[in-house]
């Protein structure tokens, strides 16, 4: 059942751009009724290079669509305290239409309290606990931008999803959960779901089972940050591979490069469509929270 | 691999009456230090005849452990807004613990509204919109009853779920979605998960991959109401059974009866452990409320 063709490729990157240029657009329309451009903040606490790298990239497609942006600067030292009432200034302010909370946070601070001081309305990264609830429910909410981006290049391959099987490896809150709820959910919804069979794999799923159900996947997504963890003889011939890892990795020549969870080389023989690390999921999901600022700013214009 | 000997059964009548029993000696004895009796008020709007047989069974569970319950009846003509005003008076009263409003609700009457108006402390159902995203994250909540029902059970056989594979059909967001959520997570929660792979198959998984995935579930709960779904093909010889359907069925005789989505007969030859219907989930769903009753009274007292 090989086929001796590669999968055709999910240029994140180009899709990505594409839809960039179509918010900028639709900003642009939305902005010649009256409205002021959407507005959102980003808070960074502490000098971790890659969280810094990660805001930077929002910042920067936030002026190519046309979003006003700015990151709140604060020393890894702040408290708790101090730090919920700059996101409640935020919050009170009607210039600011969506608030994200860069992660991780300093150990003192306690993130599950910080995603739920964000007002539920700008909440753009979906993290707050009743926007958590509202998608479970499959009502209308934020979903976290990088749900998003997955969902998104799901759709540019134009295949249905209704009755086939998509695998997920990763249980986390902000990515594998959220993204099995609306694979396997009634289209029939406020948030519609994609009706697909869903299979939840882990850390604790043995290896001899994930090799017996991930070659039954029709969608496969691996959100693990394991390097190789997904290898060619476990994709499906024609199977769409999505792959959310990004792990930095030393080369031999002591050079450093970003890797994903998929041997992409073996299973872009396999696949039907496949996502490159980098340039697949990653700039999807800066698009993405484009989409949910400019989303939180017709809502709050409302 | 059939073995020829029936599966344990799974005697939920029995379970629950002992778990009642110990409740009722722990209720009698944080009430022997000063505490007022718990306390639980069922709204029940309209006249639906079983809805009102399972309020009677929940106000007699209640007089059995030791606490407090009365059933306050509403006319189906009654609006929204009132019966929120209902509510409200319950959510303000220091001598309420628990909440509960049976549904289905009237038509014109939004179920959702009505579960987000109980207050998040009193909701021994688990239906509050905030309850279900804490249930999503693994935080201490109230689980649903029937949810908490089936894991008890799975339980009482006494198994090892970490790294086995559990498969749901049916997504209803009271039980299939918290179940899936719940017995794939990481025990390392202030909610503890199972630690198992989840399939989640509903009305759009084909046939033919229910019949492929069914018998390499070591655990298999159907809650779909789909009469005799499960078939004793479908079941790993060893594997936990359990049925949450219930479904009145007519017989040639004029006369009806309650039957499950599990063909009973023939699954417990393959299974290792099996709910009945009735006399299963249903009687430890309602143990369950007391329980949750309890945990909302000691809450509230603190």
């Amino acid at each position: 059942m090989m086929n001796n063709k590669s999968a055709t490729l999910i240029d994140g990157k180009r899709i990505s751009d594409e839809y960039k240029k179509g918010l900028k657009v639709e900003i642009e329309q939305w902005m010649s009724k009256g409205n002021r451009a959407p507005c959102l903040k980003a808070i960074l606490v502490g000098e971790d290079p890659a969280s810094r790298t990660y805001v930077t990239k929002k910042m920067e497609a936030s002026a190519m669509v046309g979003i006003d942006s700015e990151t709140i600067n604060l020393p890894s030292s702040i408290s708790q305290e101090e730090l919920m009432e700059k996101i409640v200034v935020l919050n009170q302010d009607k210039q600011v239409d969506g608030i994200l909370v860069q992660l991780p946070l300093p150990k003192h601070i306690d993130e599950r309290t910080i995603c739920n001081t964000v007002d539920v309305d700008k909440d753009v990264d979906g993290f707050h606990i009743t926007n958590i609830g509202k998608l479970a429910l499959n009502m209308d909410t934020f979903i976290p931008c990088t749900v998003l981006a997955v969902l998104e290049l799901i759709k540019c391959c134009n295949i249905e999803t209704k009755g086939k099987t998509a695998l997920i490896c990763g249980r986390s809150k902000n990515i594998g959960l959220p993204l099995s709820m609306i694979l396997h959910s009634d289209y029939r919804n406020e948030l519609p779901g994609l009706e697909a069979t869903t299979i939840m794999c882990h850390r604790n799923t043995p290896a001899s089972e994930l090799m017996r159900y991930a070659p039954t996947a029709d969608i496969l997504i691996s959100a693990t940050g394991v390097v190789g963890l997904i290898k060619p003889e476990m994709v499906k011939p024609g199977a769409v591979v999505i792959d959310v890892g990004l792990t930095r990795v030393q080369m031999a020549d002591g050079k450093t490069k970003l890797v994903g969870d998929v041997e992409f080389e073996g299973a872009s023989k396999v696949a039907g469509y496949i996502t490159p690390v980098p340039g697949g999921v990653g700039p999807m999901t800066v698009a993405m929270l484009m989409k949910n600022t400019f989303k939180a700013a017709k809502h709050l214009a409302q």
